[in-house]
């Protein structure tokens, strides 16, 4: 045994805070409801990878080696490639500035899809694959909730799109939506109604395409709740879903998990106190949690996060009420200083964060544990930056 | 010339974005300023490497290849070591589970200072070093204005820190304070008032220290707003400051610089609209920008960041409004799609955060630039994590 393995942390208590810890039994439940729902369906399944930003994670979330996977930045597409993912769906709009990137991946013999959702960027990517003698994989984004990109369902230009592509000799793999405005839903039913409505645009803009007379295969809709709580997938035939692999405090405030299903925390440890205040100080700050306050525009407001303790149980109405870089301020809900739990300097903690994809981009390393444990089984890379 | 030299970006115009831009000139001015600034007082700078996290910038900061610096992690002051800084403020509350790592730097010769608010940190350090047979360097955080750590200025816990720290042979270097309120000031006039305050509240310990008997050599305090402004720095030894080395649109706002002195932005590219709703859809995200919306607490709140074209002139009253992972919209203040410019697909444009330290650390590296010029003079490597 060297040095470097005894020095090797086994557990959550010997590493130095901040860190990111993974419950790897939430994360394998969290991943086993969200097939169970889409195992309702006739879909496929192309999770969105960049939450975990992680081989393992999404090896975990396909129960297989590779896999459709859906990415948001080329560098997620070339991290994947070198690991042996051969189908993937870079959904974020394509620009001319990416074209040679993409070529390069599609020349390493990766099924990397395009997505686009205006004709001015539809006849760039004609002339461009004409000049260099290649065809791309694209789909027409469509906007099937007003809340950012992609062609309105009825608009003329979904039709010009469809056939300046099929016009120029490229490959017309369908159409895509995601219905972000899924996250600010007040309830059940309106995520419901939601997913109807993801659905009826996306399906209904490849019905319009078809009767056109223009080849489109693939419907690809999703987001985690529109996935978890969809009721009629009829001519879809895959599902994007991300942030559902770990869960988080916004989407537990809409319902689509619960509080203690949410698998990715951070470890911090107590570093001193404002007791008249009822503030408990720590050393995990807005760099360690990120400035992500998704909780503040739904019914109850989680500030940065819930602590948990070290084993990952919540301690109740305790939260992360405020942060500096690399100070976190911990207090009581109430603001009532007699309530605020005695935690000693050096006492070690979990925050459950708001919003896991920020969360987890702030940190380079998961930290995996078993449910209630404090061992670290593994360590697992994330990669970053575009 | 190889294959690796032909393809290295020259210009902005080759990056793939997002990608992280810094205006040297505007940064060697905004260093002049603060330096001009504090030039006015008998007074050490110690500048806070936590918003560049990058050897280059802060040897430009200090126009030397090392001096006194402030690090907000122990990764920091690692980095820092390794590059040939000596002299190194670690200030954040210090925790045992830290003492091991802060032990092993100042076994490599390495002058860290540590610091605490608590007679029971001050005992728990005694103790650990009583252990190791060694000695700290510690400084006394002031809580100079009831918004983080430190201990109340009049409290009688400060002399038995003290007198704990004398009577457990460890070395009391000073007392610390940072007024971190000054960020929230409504008026320079406020700030002043602010500088004037954790000024009196960190020499005053000192006095009461010294008074006690117990030698407090050093006072150190600052913020960007409290040091551009200060007017009395009588009985200060040295002045720390961070965010003043790239500006950002908070500063702008509190009057501490000006939008124009802003040297750090982010470059994006548009990727789509929403013409009817005024939108430019772009490539940079809040993973690009961070979350932070520090802005939205000042009188104008500038979304999360003001629009430039690929010089760094502003666009007047073009912001960015919204931020999905790896979506920015952009449209005009007024709400008013007519007012929207008209910038197609593949427009570069640079954004200007709310606040440097959190945009920063969402990168990277830094590509360097001249004033209004887009040529690449270099790229200097930021580190990240814990």
């Amino acid at each position: 045994m060297n040095d470097a393995t005894i020095n090797l942390p086994r557990r959550l208590s010997d590493l130095e805070t901040p860190a990111l810890v993974l419950d790897q039994d939430r994360m394998e439940q969290n991943i086993a409801r969200m097939r169970a729902s889409l195992a309702r369906f006739d879909v496929a399944f192309r999770p969105h990878v960049k939450t975990s930003k992680s081989i393992q994670v999404t090896r975990a979330t396909l129960g297989q080696a590779s896999g459709p996977i859906t990415v948001s930045t080329l560098k997620e597409a070339e991290y994947f490639a070198a690991n042996g993912f051969t189908d993937i769906l870079y959904a974020v709009g394509i620009v001319p500035g990416k074209f040679d990137h993409v070529i390069r991946l599609r020349q390493q013999g990766i099924k990397l899809t395009v997505v686009l959702d205006s004709l001015e960027m539809a006849q760039a990517l004609c002339d461009r694959a004409r000049q260099e003698n290649t065809r791309f994989d694209v789909m027409i984004e469509i906007d099937s909730d007003g809340h950012r990109s992609g062609v309105v369902p009825d608009a003329p230009e979904l039709l010009d799109i469809g056939r300046c592509l099929a016009a120029g000799g490229q490959h017309l793999a369908g159409v895509i939506t995601h219905a972000g405005n899924s996250y600010n839903c007040r309830s059940i039913t309106a995520i419901r109604q939601m997913a109807q409505q993801e659905r009826d645009a996306a399906v209904g803009c490849a019905e319009r395409l078809r009767a056109a007379g223009i080849a489109c295969p693939a419907v690809s809709i999703g987001s985690t709740p529109t996935a978890m709580f969809a009721g009629n997938l009829d001519g879809v035939s895959e599902v994007r879903a991300g942030v559902f692999v770990f869960g988080d405090l916004v989407m537990a405030g809409l319902g689509v998990c619960r509080q203690q299903d949410i698998a990715l925390s951070v470890l911090t440890t107590v570093i001193g106190h404002q007791k008249e205040k009822g503030w408990i100080i720590t050393d995990a700050g807005w760099m360690a949690m990120s400035r992500d306050r998704g909780t503040s525009k739904q019914a109850v407001d989680q500030g940065y996060g819930l602590v948990c303790d070290l084993g990952g149980a919540l301690l109740p109405d305790v939260l992360m009420v405020d942060a500096n870089q690399e100070h976190g301020v911990i207090a009581h809900r109430s603001g009532d200083p007699a309530q605020t739990p005695d935690l000693p300097i050096g006492t070690m903690l979990r925050i459950v964060p708001n919003h896991a994809c920020a969360t987890g981009a702030q940190h380079s390393r998961y930290h995996v544990v078993s449910r209630d444990a404090a061992d670290i089984l593994d360590v697992w890379e994330r990669f970053r930056g575009w």
